[in-house]
């Protein structure tokens, strides 16, 4: 049932990488909001960057199916799909009996007792493509409050021959208002860090000083007051006590290296023999360039949720 | 409406620092387990370690108010309260139109437009007694299955002369069976991760290998099987595509240090003017030796929470 | 996990009949608010009319928790409780091993493998009383925003000697703006049949011209316009297409008699043995006077829910 | 927010009347289930009885997006659409600026400030097909657990010449175990009532013995134990306490007729003019043969739900 994310502006994902469609639909995009589709297929073009070089394809073709009507929202829910082709599940077929080391096969199958073992399933890194669609329309949401982000790749290791990489990806949101995010159990930054951990490869996560604010004093760390109520450093990352404070909301998530790799890869059987192959197929020996999308995808949703919850405080 | 976490082991927490009580109400616990009381008392006084060496308190009583039936729970809600006494308000009265750097004073008045300003109110950690309570009930459904979780603080900088520190509690998770979260949105991490962030001054989450997985490369990072389901090395910490695999579930939260100092405080009016002056009342240097209780807490009530929810899937 | 109730205004109730209290949470009650105490203790007596002659005793009184400061409300969870006192638990010492005809007492019993047998536990009516006060505290959010609700008795058969009536209770909801609703799956009608449905012995629900509106032909049940956007009738009950349509709203609740009654009543015991005895105790021969302000509560509370629900349509 | 119902077996519905289609994603289906397409198919022609004579059309196509592979549920979401085809939008044009009588046009307009005005556009009884293909779903998971339901039409007045007429659907659900249900606020017969209430033209809704047991003393109304368990009569219609007793679950449900008839018809502008028109277009004079299926999938949602939260009461 996590399939779902959000309370006032809600995706619910659907697909699996080899099947027909993936797709989402969202619920709770106010209505009478201007619908920018440029703004859909530009995103989706950014997920496309850095794929493997030998099999440049196009990007991933996003069709509306509900929700919109004359260029705007209707305040109904918003449904899309993007068409599985090109896929080969031929390359899997060996993959069938067997779990990969590193991968969600074996967790997977003892989570359901079944998979779809072709290109990963709904565990394929595939089903990010909606992600970055559906935070294209939580921008919009944005944008008409004068929210802007930007997500940029701070450390990004070259990949070693017949390796892989990971890196870590920093992302700044402006201009989000003092006062946005619920106090308790769903504070901004808990949401912003479930929304950053659901990104396939994520490990860790860290706002404005992070790790490094666990070994500052408590002189050091803390953000002292300006007169115009902004702080003179950011080691909070723009939240405290899980609110806003007005200041830029800064936080670095960091992504492990794709376990695939083209060399010799010991899998278990479901009877616990061990094989070894040579992984086949396309896989990159790095995700990272093209997650930088996905972050400010995942950003944006948590965001556009949370401004829109808290207009329903009436007497405020 | 962020006072709530969990699905089928909800728990819902309410109070302010200075008010009559804190309390909360656990939903979907299930019938007929052995109710521990003790259990409750020996954590509660566990979150009592280290407070301030001059005003040695008794630890907070936890009183029961439903859902417990000689001795087990019935499946109904169970409630219970924390009384409020000992409360010195008075030493806040000075804070009532001023608003302190670090706290969430501002942010908080931003977002609802009124306060309890005596002593923090519900942006207090006193809210985490609450937490306490409820994670002790959380390890009664946890115990039944056989899992057991124990957090360490790992780094813990002493204070510097009127001056606070900060610090890291690793959490380490055993016999969770393989299987264990939900993929895409409501991923164990993600869960976990969300917890976390929760807990007043977490400023940081990683898992196994963590942001040093950022810089290895796929063939050092990648957890090798061994014959009986078990990897080589835990660099994944347990979780693979949000899914528990077996192994122990690792992962380590950083904390910023008290930003309350026995210094000159610069505070700011809500007309912007900036006062000096050195904060009264009772502040602890350190926070995260009584911490490391909470951080058990929230991830026992996310691990049950899951256990549970998992019980649902009836062909597997 | 039934026991919290509305998405924006939420109650969560808790308590069993004879256990030390029964109380309840209000997560989402705005911040700001005038808090009326005044209003909870007048449907408190109301919830109290017409009980058991003999045994007349005070309304139950509402001890407030937390969630409101210097009269106001906080936007943080309202907690409130009420002592139970005045517990005969023996009268149902006889019942312990015994289910009674049309209690809920063999179904709870399935359903948990576990009851507090006393005074019905957690099914008894007196759970209503924690709806009454957070009832109270939807009618402060109404008034607010000049909604106001009345509830009437419109069937009461007189009990007949040594047995028990039922009756009916239509509610009126003034000064709805149009627009108040959710379509499809959260419409207004089905919001409403949820909270009624979910009061003890309530068995049906018609609203407008309800059972009757199936036997008119389209020409006669239609509501016609007039030029100020009211319409002639309204057999409507106020609610097109699960939204209010700016007429009242109107609903009527059918109630079946009390089940116990001071007649031999043959129980059976979970060995299938059936015994029959004559209840002791105290059980009044008709609930429908003071389930006249439940109604209410029930109502106010959807509403209030929705009303705030509304406010986050930014656009609109 | 309003167009998702259920919390472990729940479907999430999208479209609008002419839009590109409608459909469904269905999250928390539980893996390993046979599916059944074949069911779906008929069900779909079941609602698709006794539309306009002279329109014969074919049942809607369900075209299936993910969740199923080789045959067999996999756990992940199962999404579907429906193409909407033969879309006369041209019918509508002269309503765009017209608030019809009786139809949602209005109150939809008061919520949104928007809408499709095209066949109603997501207000449309074309929604239900969406309905009826989920419901087909938890058909499957309720015939697993050899739980079966009948709707039958009770009471369908003969539409006058010219007019249209409404009717009553009767609904038994047979060899529902004993101890379904949720006390307090999720009770088995609230969860009924919201989803028929949710269907379009509902307008009541009563269970077993419903308006008539509140004319009934306690000793006609209680039904009595036989020593199987079972009962004499069924007055309460299988529930108690919200939960079910073993016997049949049964409940009626009224429909207020059609409003759009093809009379003379006074609409009202957005300036509040009066304009009489004769409706055009394809409008049927009753709906009730078609929505007996549309009943049963309701039915069908929520019992599956229920089903599949009640196996996580793990010691039970």
């Amino acid at each position: 049932m996590s399939n779902s994310i959000g309370t006032c502006f809600r995706l619910t994902s659907f697909g699996e990488s080899h099947g027909p469609a993936l797709g989402g639909v969202i619920d709770g995009c106010p209505a009478g909001l201007a619908f920018d589709h440029a703004l859909i297929d530009r995103d989706m073009q950014r997920r496309h960057l850095g794929t493997h070089a030998t099999t440049r394809r196009e990007a991933d073709k996003v069709e509306l199916l509900s929700g919109v009507f004359e260029g705007k929202t209707l305040g109904t829910p918003i449904a899309f799909l993007i068409r599985n082709s090109d896929t080969r599940s031929d390359d899997y077929e060996a993959l069938k009996a067997l779990y990969r080391p590193g991968h969600a096969d074996y967790a997977w199958q003892q989570r359901y007792g079944i998979r779809d073992w072709r290109g990963g399933g709904r565990a394929s890194g595939r089903e990010t493509a909606v992600r970055v669609a559906a935070g294209a329309v939580a921008k919009m949401v944005l944008q008409q409050k004068g929210i802007t982000l930007h997500a940029t790749l701070v450390e990004a290791p070259q990949p070693a021959e017949h390796d892989s990489a990971g890196g870590i990806i920093a992302c700044r949101i402006d201009d989000v208002p003092a006062g946005i995010g619920e106090p308790v159990f769903g504070k901004l930054n808990s949401l912003i860090a479930a929304a950053m951990m659901s990104i396939p490869s994520a490990i860790g996560i860290e706002f404005g000083a992070g790790f490094e604010a666990a070994r500052m004093s408590g002189s050091e760390y803390r953000d002292n007051w300006r007169d115009d109520f902004t702080t003179q450093t950011n080691h909070c990352g723009g939240i405290q006590g899980g609110i806003s404070n007005g200041m830029p909301i800064e936080f670095r998530t960091a992504f492990h290296p794709p376990v695939t790799i083209p060399q010799p890869t010991t899998c278990i059987g479901a009877d616990g023999h061990l094989t070894t192959l040579t992984p086949q197929g396309r896989h990159d020996s790095s995700h990272v360039a093209r997650t930088v999308v996905v972050v400010e995808a995942m950003a944006a949703m948590v965001l556009a949720d949370l401004v829109l919850q808290q207009q329903h405080s009436p007497l405020h």
